[in-house]
């Protein structure tokens, strides 16, 4: 791992994991090579499938409602001990929480993306931005279109003062 | 796990874990107990605080600089078996993936909180939903107010029908 650019720090990680991830499928995209992703996806992108394991069919239920999803996906290439990081490579540094580098302790990328289609266990999006077969984690309505199922709590939902 | 609601449907998990995840702090909230949780974060809401791990402390150079972050964290008291849910328990099922339920494969929560103030590594926020003391995963610029700090890639950003 020597491989920083000016002003980069990495840190010593232990080998302590806190948490078993399961992959739930993986995402093809029409990117195959790091310099050919978009910094940031676009729901104008192009058209990319989420492929989910045929045990999580019944998961996607009622998914085909909504428009936008947020998509979780582990950057499996990336290394995750730099603290500060040169998008740049000018010696001028951000920390990694101050960016959506895939480069981070836990390199989950997030996304929202368009559901154009949804064929058994592929559903075709845009708004991608991630090599092709990355690891897929979860896929949920996006909260700008999602009302819980549920009733609201007295005394907690919609009224914060009280929850405290 | 045999609690389950009417018509709920869970799989058979086989071991394998594919990915180490690790914790990079936790969060404190004012909520002990599910039942006090909000169903949904609100950016109006009680005052929260990410306590983020000494080792990540240059990670977060830079981050005062955000209003609105993307706050990452494994929900670590939720079974991850459930195709269906109900969330009304009254036997109308709905897919894991068209939920925001904290019940999922990778029960990992998102949220967009507001940044109210950085004090080392303890970060004062409103706009969780989580129990007191979650493991948190991930924290970065929320995605409407982040332009990457590297220039565009000429074809690719931008430039969605290059990209394909």
């Amino acid at each position: 791992m020597d491989d920083l650019r000016s002003g980069e720090v990495a840190v010593e990680l232990q080998p302590s994991a806190h948490v078993a991830a399961r992959y739930i499928g993986e995402i093809r995209t029409p990117w195959t090579h790091r310099r050919d992703c978009p910094r940031q996806g676009s729901l104008d992108g192009p058209e990319c499938t989420l492929e989910v394991l045929p045990i999580w069919q019944e998961a996607l239920q009622g998914i085909e409602k909504y428009t936008l999803l947020e998509v979780l996906y582990w950057l499996d290439r990336s290394r995750r001990d730099l603290v500060l990081q040169s998008p740049r490579s000018d010696g001028q540094v951000f920390g990694t929480f101050a960016l959506r580098s895939p480069v981070r302790p836990n390199p989950i990328g997030t996304s929202v993306v368009r559901l154009l289609a949804v064929d058994g266990t592929r559903l075709r999006v845009r708004g991608l931005d991630c090599l092709d077969r990355t690891p897929l984690l979860d896929i949920k309505p996006d909260r700008s279109e999602f009302t819980p199922k549920a009733p609201p709590k007295p005394g907690v939902d919609g009224h914060p003062a009280a929850a405290v």
